[in-house]
């Protein structure tokens, strides 16, 4: 960890921003609890999340429960795929990432990609050893192992269920009923805000990798024949893209407009250039440092398989990249997953706007011919005939055609199968939906914002700390102070903030010690203001405001200050213009 | 189910409300999904909940994960006695609650409270059968059934960890860091909003008995000898309380003011009181019907061991009482669990004002006696003095004092104990907190607000069906219709519904079929203003908007009218005075 990791753990401990779960009984790997300050701080990412990717553009939100049954997960591929490379120390019994331990001892950018077997191969060859008691793991076992949490839903054997991977599935699942409530009208984006777990074989670095996690994810389906997104509202926001073009060929970010990027074809999806540009100001707005930023696009080994595109927004903390975001387009593989193992319709009906008349391939077999020839098998033959006639009518144009009925093959004369086109008028069709996937981890972005807005600088000649957080997403928006607590000071000041707080302000009153270092408390947890009550507040009314990032003060009479200070907070009014 | 009931699931699924999650697989019993409509109605609950319960009291807001490991719930005694009583069918294999049958088959009230074995023998005595199958369940075996669902954190055999029966625990482990925030001083209180799980036996009506669901908890933590809530701000509110003594002499809800309840010694704690008059207006201003709505205290049986008193707020619906939050005293009882169980410190220092001179009793054995009388056992025969010291300085008085080490009583002169007393100063002391516990379920609040605002009359001579939801709470702030989508009425309306959504309200856009069938749509999911674009628009730029529940309509500007709208939900402005 270099010096912003351990700088951050240090002040998200100390001042209550996150904390490892259940210290007193020696915590658990990968599990973090939000303290008072990052508990409010995480909140508001939210909000301001739910604002810009759900209010603003009209999307409806959902709320699933963590716990999905197996059926779900067997239909998504994540009971069978999703799985992580785990060998064993047979000495000390750690367990470790298998193709960490590769990636870290060889030349192997992407053990991960690789099979078990040449992962165990690769041990053994490079002589790897246990990085927790030295012991050499050749020969040891490398396995698959799910990183899904597993349980039992209801007594004795139950029935199993799983911690979702992803918020997405419980989104996906439901497609049917929310493709109703959008009144089967293209496109429409379903959000959710929830909790996805991953049984990490050895999470680390704080935030980062844990086993537990906070998902903001939109799914925006798509027709993927005639939906386009309204590029004009972000054409000009500015992206700082690094294509998988640059990463291989030794290139850099460039700047370039959405409309540039689409022109250029750098970045191919239009749906995914949409959102990056809705997304580029929204980082700005919640204080991520956008020279510490990127987009970074896919490699091709790197894309999940079902993914034509996919481009990460990356924050640059402690020296690494962290993946802050995934913008996916994931086509319609989980709905046609859902349809294929639940029988449901995971489409909608596109209504024409006026009915077409189609032709359409039908078969009437001959059941005094088949009947005969096939027997106990003939039912089936003619439904196979069914489903070839729709699936290539062309295979009835010869003298026969060929089926093919629990892998054995049963030859029919054409004329035989009753094959004719027939003429019908179609009102409609079914479309199924493509999915655009912005998925934002809120961890990562609330780390992000602490290590980006921690800022120092010296005031009256003495360094001081303070997070530079956006109003609006700092989990304290005023202090209230009493210059001492006596002479009536202090009943003054807590009347000052209990209207504050009626007005819905966050608000921490504070009387302990020296002004100077109450504004240092505040300043560290990036309270924006602060109001002093003094002396002159007894005569005249007024009260001192100070600004947190300019350290200066005006005095404002307390009559409408909750108004003006919920300006402040919500952009409406600068302190300069106080 | 009554009608009610039945009107209310179906309006749930209908407009997406709330369904059984993954119904493309059959469902899971105990799980529902929050449909667009509900997921930001419960979205809304919550921050309105944070606003009274977090904000305006100044309390911390923390957020700890779902899965917490096995020593938190040893510690808490769930592991040992958070169960239910099951009983298998030995015919089909339902599983049941066997106190359930026992209280639908025979007078028995309390079954719960009974051990397995008792139920066993009613069950046999009285021949019950299986509901499902109707096989006798005489001589099956009756069982504690554990309800947290439990899981496995890290690879092969990994460590035990279960999602957390309530939210509490996440904040009780944690309170040593917690009153380190809080600088030590009482009273202070912890909030948090989150998920928690019950794998109830057999789950059921609807949101009401489910295995997952959203808790609001809140825990103040306060020194049990000093501090006093400030009961003169909510002295007046008038609370509808069914008390223990009135449930068991046949006595009715009396409405006595929070002052009055005190003074009468109706509810016992004040911080109970101070908290039923926080929360009565609050019920009010998410909608739920006063005249359906009770304060009911716990009957002595009820109360869980560690409580000395406990209300819960009821609502009515669907013809029973719901239990929507308990208020409860918790007294010390899971702090000194945690402090036992971990080893770690669960107590506040509190400084005295000045430090105080205390006598306290030393012990200095001499080991030159010891040591020949007691060999090995010496050192310890002296730790034991020190403590029944400490404990039972009177034990000294006398010529002998005896001690216990591994079951074998020493004796021991005095003179050779070194028993003294000393005067040391004290600055302080440790106190462990009380805890008061206002503890909400969301999801029956959520259902409680649908239930309560449901209202019919008529309209034209025809029979509406509206949700009165208060605008702070409704799902959608604002419908927003052109007259015709034609002569630009569409494109005016869609700017409208632009610089609404811009605005932060939201708002649903619907140009199909008739103005009257579109107002009907948002009266059912309780939209409580309609904003519709028509002709006169195109001259003179304003607009109709529309009152949800006296369905007058006045004509007001477009300038202007997001911050009308927003004055309008946040109960600035009455639609009366637009």
């Amino acid at each position: 960890m270099t010096e912003e990791g351990a700088r951050l753990s240090e002040l998200a401990k100390r001042r209550g921003f996150f904390f490892r779960t259940a210290a007193a009984y020696g915590g658990v790997a990968g599990f973090y609890t939000y303290g008072p300050q990052g508990a409010t701080l995480k909140d508001n990412v939210e909000a301001a999340w739910r604002d810009r990717f759900v209010t603003r553009e009209g999307h409806m939100e959902v709320s699933s429960p963590d716990v999905m049954p197996e059926a779900v997960f067997e239909a998504s591929g994540h009971l069978d795929g999703f799985d992580d490379m785990l060998v064993d120390c047979p000495e000390c019994g750690a367990s470790h990432r298998a193709d960490h331990l590769v990636e870290d001892a060889t030349d192997v950018a992407d053990a991960e990609s690789m099979s078990p077997q040449a992962v165990g191969e690769l041990i053994a060859e490079h002589d790897i050893a246990c990085p927790a008691c030295g012991v050499a793991l050749a020969g040891e076992p490398v396995e698959e192992f799910n990183l899904m949490f597993e349980t039992t839903i209801g007594p004795g054997s139950g029935s199993a269920g799983y911690l979702r991977p992803e918020t997405a599935q419980g989104i996906f699942v439901e497609f049917p009923q929310l493709a109703e409530y959008a009144r089967n009208q293209l496109p429409f984006g379903v959000a959710q805000i929830g909790d996805a777990y991953r049984n990490e074989i050895s999470p680390r670095k704080g935030l980062v990798r844990v086993r537990a996690f906070t998902q903001a994810e939109l799914e925006h389906f798509v027709d993927p024949e005639e939906d386009e997104p309204p590029i004009e509202r972000v054409a000009d926001v500015t992206l700082p893209l690094y294509s998988a073009q640059a990463q291989q060929h030794g290139g850099e970010v460039r700047e370039l407009t959405v409309g540039e990027a689409i022109e250029e074809g750098v970045v191919a999806n239009d749906w995914i250039a949409y959102y990056l540009g809705v997304a580029t100001p929204w980082y700005e707005r919640i204080g991520v440092d956008m020279d510490r930023f990127r987009y970074r696009q896919h490699l091709p080994g790197e894309l999940a398989h079902y993914a034509a595109d996919c481009w990460d927004a990356e924050t640059e903390v402690d020296g690494d990249w962290i993946e802050a975001t995934g913008f996916a387009t994931r086509a319609d593989y989980d709905l046609a997953k859902h349809a294929e193992h639940s029988g449901e319709d995971y489409s909608v009906f596109k209504q024409y706007d006026e009915p077409i008349a189609v032709e359409r391939p039908t078969v009437d077999p001959d059941m005094s011919v088949l009947g005969p020839e096939f027997g106990g098998a003939a039912g089936e033959v003619a439904d196979a005939l069914r489903s070839l006639a729709e699936r290539d009518p062309d295979a009835f144009d010869g003298q026969e055609v060929t089926v093919e009925v629990d892998d054995t093959a049963h030859t029919v004369p054409v004329e035989a199968t009753g094959f004719g086109i027939e003429e019908v008028t179609e009102s409609g069709e079914h479309v199924r939906p493509h999915v655009i996937e912005p998925s934002f981890g809120v961890g990562r972005l609330v780390y992000t914002v602490l290590a980006h807005c921690y800022e120092t600088d010296l005031v009256d000649g003495d360094e001081r700390t303070y997070l530079a957080l956006p109003p609006e997403i700092a989990p304290t928006t005023v202090g209230v102070f009493p210059l001492m607590d006596k002479d009536g000071l202090g009943e003054r000041a807590r009347d000052v903030e209990r209207e504050l707080r009626a007005a819905g302000l966050a608000v921490a009153y504070d009387d302990s010690g020296a002004i100077g270092r109450r504004y240092r408390r505040q300043d560290e947890v990036g309270t924006p203001f602060c109001v002093t009550v003094d002396y002159d507040t007894l005569d005249d009314h007024t009260v001192t405001v100070r600004d947190r990032d300019s350290t200066d003060q005006k005095r404002v009479a307390i009559e409408g200050l909750p108004g003006t200070l919920r300006s402040l907070r919500d952009g409406d009014l600068a302190f300069a213009d106080l």
